[in-house]
């Protein structure tokens, strides 16, 4: 007998970071600077419990005003304050908001509205691993544009749009994702002028694909700032507001198990999306929302990002004077200015794939690390880098960071 | 210029209920027998509000149990303790469990791991028009079985499928949908024999589909049951184990802003499931799981169900009383045994459709309800029936209740 799967459901393929937290779970004393995980002790506990004990109601136990027709209005005067730098012409009103179950629900429900099967989409390269599952879930295919510690490497990406557009292939692109600020895995981010340039550039491709090129604008690290100056959305520049698809998330900045995302979105994306989630689920749960609500009305979530952009900015430096005093001079990284992440790159004789001897030595020695390969497209017009990794200080402890660093600078010198 | 939007973006179709809520939005002294929400008075507000306040920690705050690959693992044991009632066969060990975000999220995820555009599904007739959407948005044909006070049309099923094989297209079927307890929208329970019945009926017609027919179970009113015996579920009967997609729910019966459903799911559906879940997003907001366990665990669930449980029978007593007293004796309905909702079929000659007279001038007696014809499949092989309506006890007040009756009975009779 066959299956009776659909196309999507024999595809999806088993997540990566599955893999790599069953490791994680089969062995108690490794080091995991995998794991893309917030800090725990940071929850906001005690602020959570007085903004649910100092509600006159609890009106977050009733669903009514969760269904898809108005979900997006709860959140909306919230989202609107939390965009605070912006220029005044970025339009963020409540009729361009869709509030969603984190933002990776928004990325989910983009895909679904925008991309058939066999449908192209760009990425960074190396990306988000998650996007990439998502996108080889629905069937798609991935161009790689590459990266560099500003953002997209713009004639390559002009390059890449020049190529699709001699095979015919602009049709079949849709969409453009970026993970702007402090991005997984590389925590670089990307200058409002390479935001600009990019949606010029995608303007300009449009009359060869027929129909709008949008770009996807994750932010969802943007509140983790903790060095720099604040760069504009996407939003900001000419066409923005046509164009960017806006994915932020209130979950990263306060606590990692209330799941609250939000798009700022042009019609019709809105409007599609909206009646997708609709379907999905009706609207996201309002106890979550209304905790979020009261937690920006009362400045509690102001005062808990505070607290976490030092505590971010300290175990970053924790792990990157590990880095400096443990890591050979020839491995490559850079000093992170907010989010999770640090990227190494070693020379590329080095492989430091699951299967690498590399990987099994430090897998070995109990420390885990985000091959680099998992976070770049399987784009057949380009080889696959091999000789790089994810390290996160979001989740080990400062101890665990020192000593995971020091363990990995071992098997890098070895 | 064209669109961007892909099919299943152009499909997706406005939700019903998105028009119904805004026509109660705009004329507020409306008394809405449409909505099928719970009662806001039932919420429980002082278990909540303890149930957080009493907890050690609050890791609920925390993400990093809520990936996909051990999310379905924490609700587990509670899950199996709500089954109380069913033979000792039905097993619903963990490693069956999914949980989701709510259970409308499972029917997303169930009609993604399945349905390819084209594919064909079967669904009661009259059925819960939520999943219609579902399906019209993935390019699905459904085919209507007529649905009567016991479940199915035992014979009616078998004609279709005698039918849908004489014509080649069985290999296209990939599940029946059914609403086993107090159905959304007519109030009927499925009895234990015909769920048992239709499970052989369809299992002798996989030879001729050449892959599994799946029967989707969903048990979202199971746990509102007032009156009558529980009937077991169809993971009962003979080959349940391995063909039933059970899908239920914790937030109807406790508080339906903490959006928190489970599926139980044979192999390789559950995986798959569990892997596009994963990309929707990574797991069910932890916090909403945490509260559940412990209402589970201390016996707040229950206590707050039985006290549900009454609120509804009196609910449900309130409009059958003013039913009797005021709507003419050709309006045909049955008392319901749980669930939310009383089907009333009035005579064929009247129209009951959002753009009749008789739902204009309900409407301007400001008294709302479900066109039962939102509840039809678009199913060509037979004409669709527009003289229903659905007239939920739920929302209203008891006195809201009484006196939209009245109102629909003076209409009804004139």
């Amino acid at each position: 007998m066959k299956t009776a799967l659909s196309q999507l459901g024999q595809r999806t393929a088993p997540p990566a970071i599955s893999w790599l937290m069953s490791l994680t779970l089969g062995q108690p004393k490794l080091i995991s600077l995998a794991a893309g995980f917030t800090d725990n002790a940071s929850l906001p506990v005690s602020e959570a419990r007085e903004l649910l004990n100092t509600a006159k109601r609890l009106t977050e136990l009733d669903e009514n005003a969760t269904t898809a027709a108005v979900c997006d209005r709860r959140l909306a005067p919230n989202a609107t304050k939390l965009r605070r730098p912006q220029p005044a012409a970025t339009d963020i009103s409540s009729d361009r908001l869709l509030i969603t179950h984190g933002s990776q629900q928004l990325l989910y429900l983009l895909t679904e509205a925008l991309c058939d099967p066999g449908d192209i989409v760009l990425v960074e390269d190396p990306t988000y691993f998650v996007y990439l599952g998502i996108a080889q879930s629905h069937g798609l295919r991935c161009r790689g544009v590459r990266l560099l510690p500003d953002g997209l490497d713009l004639a390559h990406l002009e390059q890449v749009l020049e190529e699709l557009r001699r095979r015919g292939d602009l049709p079949r692109v849709k969409l453009l994702y970026l993970v702007t600020y402090y991005q997984n895995p590389t925590g670089y981010t990307t200058s409002f002028a390479k935001k600009a340039a990019a949606l010029k550039l995608l303007r300009r491709y449009e009359k060869f694909a027929g129909h709008p090129l949008y770009l996807i604008e994750d932010a969802a690290y943007r509140e983790l700032r903790f060095a720099g100056e604040e760069v504009p959305s996407a939003l900001a520049a000419p066409g923005g507001a046509d164009r960017v698809l806006y994915a932020g998330t209130f979950s990263k900045p306060f606590a990692t198990g209330v799941r609250v995302g939000f798009g700022v979105l042009p019609e019709p994306i809105r409007t599609t999306a909206t009646r997708i989630k609709g379907n999905h689920d009706f609207g996201t749960a309002n106890l979550l929302q209304q905790l979020l609500a009261r937690a920006l009305a009362t400045g509690a979530y102001e005062r808990h990002l505070a607290e976490l952009q030092r505590r971010y900015a300290h175990k970053a430096r924790v792990m990157t004077d590990a880095i400096r005093a443990h890591f050979p001079a020839n491995v490559e990284w850079r000093e992170p200015a907010g989010g999770l992440y640090v990227w190494a790159r070693a020379p590329k004789r080095l492989r430091t794939g699951a299967k690498s001897r590399f990987f099994q030595t430090a897998l070995k020695r109990n420390v885990l690390y985000v091959p680099g390969a998992l976070c770049y497209a399987n784009d057949p017009t380009r080889r696959q880098p091999d000789h790089e990794m994810r390290l996160s200080y979001g989740g080990a402890s400062e101890r665990d960071l020192a000593e995971g660093i020091k363990r990995l600078g071992t098997v890098l010198s070895a």
